[in-house]
């Protein structure tokens, strides 16, 4: 198949809002090729920007926009798709937001090579088999510990044994409040529930602010500390994780924040964390995430999906690691806007057993809704010198 | 003073060439605040996609355009600036182009301070005084030995005793070329000339790859070798750094890709290069840069300016290890386009002696030609929804 076509869908709530919620709006792939085939994947990343870096004007070789690696490129096996990354990376060395435009780029060619193949994506991907996941709940803090402690309750009477709790007021205000915080989530999910704690990288690189919380974590027995730090405060993360408790269940987790394949390695070999987070749709798509899948999984680190978007999302970033079978865990969100809910036609819901289970069939199997495209597009142009570079494509 | 305005001036070369030169377009960037106080930056990226990132709607808490943490903020120390960055990277954490634009506006605040205080900015950054830098001729390999012999002749009559050939053929051919390609730089600056290699990330990561052209670089006496490998191969680097002959003079040199302060540290710390190559155009400003220079300072390594576009950009990124005297060498484009060489009123020009010398005066000295402006100004406009988001600016 040769590429024929490269469109992107910015989609949006009607209103965006000032908090921590990713599912907000959204940009969709599609990739066409020839023989009739497409496939569909998702950046998660600012669309605006990232429409502007598949087709600016060249600013020198190592400067030129992400279509021109693309377009017009063969895609038969994994190793085409692979060509292809390394193409976006070279050709867009010093275009920095080139690595999230790429991902969703990638996803949406293994999606491609899957439906032309008739093959499940982790099946291209190396895994003989898709093993199902515990899904834990992710969801924002409450805006009081009362209000986190419902948001936890229900999560526990929908049938959730693990739970996430993130931004929000978390680290902002006195160690003492975020000590209510994490013991309104402990309490809410009950006993046998398991709380993640998410810092949003509210400190910065401020190990002292950090290490003052770990106790209250330690003593709720939260199986994860996420992101108190930037990713690239790789020290803070190595000196926070000896400070841990050693007969706690505490570890770190990090590794959203990677858009290469490169950071998420030194968070895992320097950093130490315990848990390395993946976005599919900001690292470079699934062809980067399973290469830091196969290396989290010989540094005995695990491997955990970082999604808070749609279902299409959600299905490409468990692909990476839907072979390791003891890498169990998987995010899963609860709490997305309509958009993201109505965005696809088919959805993954857990199991009467509580299970997270990939379906089974060609590529990535959900697929989007046009209807719901249609309802969430925005119209966006971009001209240069009087020649328009970008228009909203028509409808699928 | 209050910022009242950020102004993106796209500027480009009527015709772009798929080269490996940077100075073929400019981003350039005017903050003003009251008391009708200007000040002027440059961003070293994609300018279409820098522009993008400064004015796109907001995705969610943090992922929000750049202007939106600078418009209205106060500007009236040092402090103040550090604070508008730390604003930018967190409100727009998961923005990734937000990091090159970012660097623009910095660079520009200081400027702004500068012509405010009437101080020039490596005082304000904390320098008693601007020592005397030794400029390196910085040009592209010629496609033939003889090519690039005739063109390091030339640089060597110009008066130049360092030199660094770059990118064009080196590193993609065999190690027999490129020995010769170094042997030809070696050849045409003559006995006591410094030849420099920048090999631009050619090799990926391979290891093997770069260590096969180690001896042909000892034995020409090589300063440094540049970028061997893409800016987060950390392990490859300092594999590679302990490979180097001990009694030989060559060091590696990268950090031009650096977009944070975290992955100059790295490479530095982990990386174990000997030279640290910063760009004040994308590591997010002379606040950024100023950081690293105290890292390196205290480890040791040479920090060194990153160039290639106008003067601007030059009196910006020395400002930041001015007034380190050991760290003696600089970055001097000699091959600009007429864009970058006719952009500003003043041009740093080598000494009678040879040494660069940054102008005394408030700021960067250096300003923009509005007649330069006005000639390579691009067309841009950017609408989204209706809502014309971005607009060229009027002319200053």
């Amino acid at each position: 198949m040769k590429i024929e076509s490269v469109d992107f869908f910015y989609l949006s709530m009607p209103e965006v809002l000032d908090i921590g919620d990713g599912s907000q709006d959204a940009l969709l792939v599609r990739v066409r090729a020839s023989g009739g085939y497409d496939g569909w994947g998702e950046c998660e990343a600012s669309p605006l920007v990232s429409i502007a870096s598949l087709i600016c004007p060249m600013s020198h070789s190592a400067c030129k926009p992400v279509q021109d690696s693309v377009l017009g490129q063969t895609v038969e096996t994994p190793e085409d798709i692979r060509h292809i990354g390394d193409l976006v990376r070279r050709n867009s060395l010093d275009l920095l937001q080139a690595d999230h435009t790429l991902s969703g780029i990638d996803v949406a060619l293994w999606d491609l090579l899957g439906r032309r193949r008739g093959e499940p994506v982790y099946k291209l991907l190396g895994y003989a088999e898709a093993h199902p996941k515990t899904p834990y709940a992710s969801q924002l803090f409450g805006d009081t510990p009362e209000l986190t402690f419902e948001a936890a309750k229900k999560v526990a009477v929908a049938g959730y044994t693990a739970a996430k709790f993130g931004w929000g007021p978390y680290g902002v205000g006195s160690v003492e409040a975020d000590a209510e915080q994490v013991r309104a989530a402990r309490e809410g999910l009950g006993d046998g529930g398991i709380p993640l704690i998410d810092a949003g990288t509210v400190w910065g690189e401020d190990v002292e602010a950090a290490a003052a919380r770990l106790p209250a974590l330690e003593e709720a027995d939260v199986l994860w500390l996420e992101e108190p730090f930037v990713s690239g405060a790789l020290d803070a993360y190595r000196e926070l994780a000896s400070r841990v408790a050693r007969d706690s269940s505490l570890s770190l987790a990090a590794g959203e924040g990677c858009h290469n394949t490169y950071m998420a390695r030194h968070l895992i070999d320097h950093g130490k964390v315990g848990y390395i987070q993946i976005d599919a749709g900001r690292i470079g798509g699934l062809t980067a995430a399973k290469q830091v899948a196969d290396h989290a999984a010989a540094k005995g680190v695990t491997y955990v999906n970082h999604t808070f978007t749609s279902h299409l999302a959600l299905s490409a970033s468990i692909q990476p690691y839907a072979g390791l079978k003891d890498h169990l865990i998987c995010e899963y969100p609860v709490e997305l806007k309509p958009l993201a809910v109505e965005l696809t036609r088919e959805r993954i819901l857990p199991g009467s057993d509580g299970l997270i289970r990939l379906p089974d069939g060609p590529g990535l199997v959900v697929t989007p809704d046009p209807a719901a495209i249609r309802r969430y597009l925005v119209d966006a142009e971009i001209v240069v010198n009087g020649r328009t570079l970008y228009r909203s494509p028509d409808l699928p």
